[in-house]
């Protein structure tokens, strides 16, 4: 990836993001200016931001006009992070202490709305009426894809389109607005502003199953959270999905996915029985036709070079292991 | 009230705001439709969307132009209530069951950030990007202000001052905004915004205290929840902090204040020395004086029968008993 110079712009870009996003967040409140910087010093991927600076640059905006936007993508992601661990009763992430864990939850509460709040305030600096609606409608949908994990926790019937309702709403649509808000903001053709969220949808999509099959194989340490933290909630995921129709053992993995206390003993069992089904192989495989079709889109970007950062960003997806 | 025809016709902009509303909270979730509904039925005074249709019509927009932020203003107001129910450990509100308390703390959640989504939707159709900045500011000083009344909870020590810094994050803010966006969405002149806002300012201020007198004085029928609800989770009203410097027991005032897990008989005894300290007329005195502020902004207000409405608001609130 390094020798691709716009990559390595973007990576200035992020810094800049950095920069502003750890002063924007400081508050008249000491303790929410402590709390958010802890969440935002937990590090993270900055893949939204990324998105947002790439699809800019592919669109021809500069990386200054993009800043405020990719800054409050960062932040709408945090929110939802912090919002997550509340009710999720979260204790580690990224490998430190959650703000729930450290402040509690009426701290990680107004947190996650300040963050949100200060989101909006940069939105706010857009003349596009549409940069906001975009974001306010994926903000609604991520609600809507986070009540449907709920409704479906612990649920042994649900289908992989089941699955894909929630993903979509819960990754892949603000990765897909990150991307496509670039060219909003440049006032791009609807052809090539179409091609990057459609883009976006699909390595979001790629992003989440990847996320949701190191859950489940990566080590402890590299995931900053225990392994299986999602299945040990009852969050079922395209492996286990897959694992509960063609384990050897279906009957035993559908006992342990309706158990709500299951016991560290059956979570264990039940994941080396979904890494024996084969479910890691093919959640690995619908990844990459995910990824497969995000890199057709980039037919409709005008520049080779654009292109092959695009292309990067994309296997980078597919092949991270944290 | 019933004299006044513009006040005739904000009851009528604030039917067609309900109805607004309730169509449009609907999700693609069932779950968050009910949620959103048990709360939007529960009702409240809609006061901040009558303040934005008065407001509206004082610099001369029509009602309908501002419905979207009408509405939007009661649901920032709804999240902020469903946000605290989840944190208060609240289980009834306005006479009814909270959202927390049928769907528990997960859905509550989830529910004011679809709610703060929806609004955001909402503002988005306005044009002034002022319109979304002033809902953003205000977000953020409403955050700030929850997280004070965390830091300063069980505090006897806190001064009237501290108490006002709160009360203007926590209501006058979003009633001054109310006030103020009638004036943004129509082009207003600088010195009918100014008026609108710090009459909302005013209004506001004195709002609160009356709730926080309310809360110690109205019986439970009328409150629709327990009678010192505040005092009871730490939160420090102006008349408490009256009675802690003017009651003829403040050492037991004082102390009881402190114990973060009050009996019940602790509580009554600490409402009735409040009581009998003077703390309750003290306070109606202060409201009644942020009042007679509010009302001397309505003379930059230039229509006779604009300042009757704006006026008779400003009566109902100090005079109000529920």
């Amino acid at each position: 990836m390094q020798n691709n110079s716009l990559l390595k712009e973007m990576g200035i870009g992020l810094k800049a993001m950095e920069n502003l996003l750890s002063q924007y967040i400081e508050s008249n409140s000491p303790l929410l200016t402590e709390a958010s910087l802890h969440l935002f010093q937990a590090g993270g991927k900055r893949i939204r931001p990324a998105f947002a600076l790439l699809s800019g640059r592919c669109c021809g905006v500069d990386s200054n006009s993009m800043l405020p936007l990719a800054a409050a993508l960062e932040l709408i992601h945090m929110a939802s992070l912090v919002h997550d661990d509340v009710v999720d009763n979260s204790f580690t992430r990224r490998g430190i202490s959650t703000v729930k864990a450290q402040w509690g939850n009426k701290v990680s509460l107004h947190t996650g709305d300040y963050l949100l709040a200060k989101s909006l305030l940069l939105i706010s600096q857009y003349e596009q009426p549409q940069v906001a609606k975009i974001i306010a409608d994926v903000s609604v949908e991520m609600c809507e894809g986070e009540i449907q994990q709920i409704a479906t926790a612990h649920d042994p019937g649900q289908t992989i389109k089941d699955y894909f309702y929630r993903i979509n709403r819960k990754t892949a649509m603000l990765i897909s607005a990150s991307c496509r808000l670039g060219a909003v903001v440049s006032n791009a053709p609807a052809v090539l502003e179409r091609a990057l969220a459609r883009y976006g949808h699909y390595l979001g999509m790629a992003f989440q199953i990847v996320d949701d099959i190191l859950d489940l194989t990566a080590e402890q340490k590299e995931l900053g959270k225990p392994v299986g933290s999602d299945f040990r909630q009852g969050i079922i995921t395209l492996p286990t999905i897959y694992a509960l129709r063609h384990s050897q053992k279906t009957g035993v993995l559908e006992s342990i996915v309706r158990n709500k206390s299951k016991t560290e003993e059956e979570i264990q069992l039940a994941i080396s029985l979904i890494k024996d089904s084969g479910a890691i192989e093919y959640s690995f495989t619908v990844a990459s036709r995910f990824i497969n079709k995000a890199k057709k889109q980039l037919q409709h970007i005008p520049l080779t070079e654009h292109q092959e950062a695009l292309a990067s960003l994309a296997d980078f997806v597919q092949n991270r292991r944290f």
